[in-house]
């Protein structure tokens, strides 16, 4: 029974389909999705950059979406003329992300684009790859207080309480920007004393402050070290009031992550650091 | 002499304006950009997501732009209709890359979008964010060889080379998709065995090797430790040598990362994972 089977008015399934890694589509998806109210279940397929490749994509979503309502809902990010028009003989709604951009453009730009598959990874990355390689390697050994010493390399330190986002930050900061992106846990003995931690002072312009909420930090501390003093309430509650007053104090720039994504945190950081 | 001082047709300046991260619209903007062979610089701005920052981000560009010989190209992700509408006061090109596909989204859902700046990271992380800082966390842990006795906790372990970008493509992995991923180097002890390495044979099936150009291994090892056995051109030519010998023998899916971003080895082995 068709009706029973499909899924009800609330959820929805889309599939996305890119002719090279998908991380394009997979943010225009969240761009687009987001915006209804709508749980969407997404599978993607990536480099579909030939015809033979396409085929095989419309037979597996024939399959996956037979037992749906609806006609299925592709989304497709494929530059290929030739491969994003045999993705419309598929049975349901073909939506191309990128390619009626692309009039707009050339009339813009008076160029021809050209229309080939995969040039965004190789151009824009190979400037940089190994800028960003390095910056990686920094941002691990420079992890949660380490390689001290080499601080006067860092672009930027991000300070904050234990398990509050940190390193993930710093992570993408590095990987993504190729920012050289220290941390540093502020911990109790830090807490306690009115002054920066002496081997912060002299780069206090690089300083970044985090903080968060203490229920949060207490959820994110308990499925990490359950019933520990740790992870209390009441210690979490303590160490934040004592880390805002300090930030205050020392008129640090801050960002609280409580509600933020790893994304929205790092891009912060970034727009603050005028990189 | 503004005809003298601007940049020659073969350069063009380009304003990427988000209401967010600006994550998305740079994807978008390197996928669309890319296809045009012009070298673009880019300026972005981040979180304008109010009349007021429209107009600071417009009056910017004015400055920013006020020696080129054409009108600025601003490409624009700004889902307020407001703000968006604010932005077209500037005296140039201004594309929206998300906004015009709304209108068809709501007729194939049948649903109003929200026009919400923002939704996207909020909704889409939230759900696994924690499962995304665990990942990193543990591919951190289990970095270049580190942390064997969890690797029944790994989705994939890569291996490969020293220096062959193993770390890069695992972390991304993690913080991306909350893939839990660990990365096991091949010295040359291991290369002279014809075998799996021990702690290995057990993980078989999740083993995921990386192959590269012998050259550019010897370009990127000369720059980490310049004129050593370590880094030279005949060291580099045999072990790729060596070690793609071994990928045959053990029958190791495998891939040459050579010409690839870290966004491309990551989304090859998840593609391969099928995660």
């Amino acid at each position: 029974m068709k009706n029973q089977l499909s899924n009800n008015a609330d959820q929805r399934t889309v599939f996305l389909v890119s002719d090279s890694t998908g991380i394009t589509i997979e943010g225009m998806a969240r761009a687009l999705l987001s915006q209804f109210p709508i749980h969407f279940k997404q599978i993607i397929r990536r480099y579909i950059d030939t015809i033979e490749k396409a085929d095989q994509t419309i037979a597996e979503i024939h399959v996956a979406s037979k037992d749906e309502a609806e006609l299925p809902l592709v989304l497709t990010s494929i530059v290929d003329p030739e491969v994003r028009q045999h993705m419309e003989k598929l049975n349901g709604v073909v939506i191309d992300l990128i390619a009626p951009l692309l009039p707009q453009m050339e009339a813009v730009l008076g160029v021809k684009a050209e229309r080939v598959a995969g040039h965004s990874h190789s151009l824009h990355y190979a400037r940089n790859y190994l800028q960003r390689i390095d910056a990686v390697h920094f941002a691990m050994e420079h992890d949660d207080g380490q390689g001290q010493r080499h601080y006067e390399n860092a672009d930027v330190i991000l300070v904050g309480l234990s398990r509050c986002g940190k390193t993930p930050a710093c992570l993408y900061l590095s990987m993504h920007y190729g920012l050289f992106a220290a941390n540093y846990p502020l911990v109790e003995s830090d807490l306690q004393r009115p002054e920066i931690p002496e081997c912060l002072q002299r780069y206090r312009d690089r300083l970044f402050g985090l903080t968060i909420a203490a229920q949060r930090l207490h959820q994110i501390r308990q499925q990490r070290l359950p019933d520990t003093r740790y992870a209390s309430r009441v210690q979490c509650e303590q160490e934040v009031r004592q880390l805002e007053a300090l930030y205050r104090q020392w008129r640090l720039p801050n960002l609280d992550v409580t509600e933020r994504s790893v994304e929205e945190i790092a891009t912060a950081v970034l727009a603050h650091t005028k990189k």
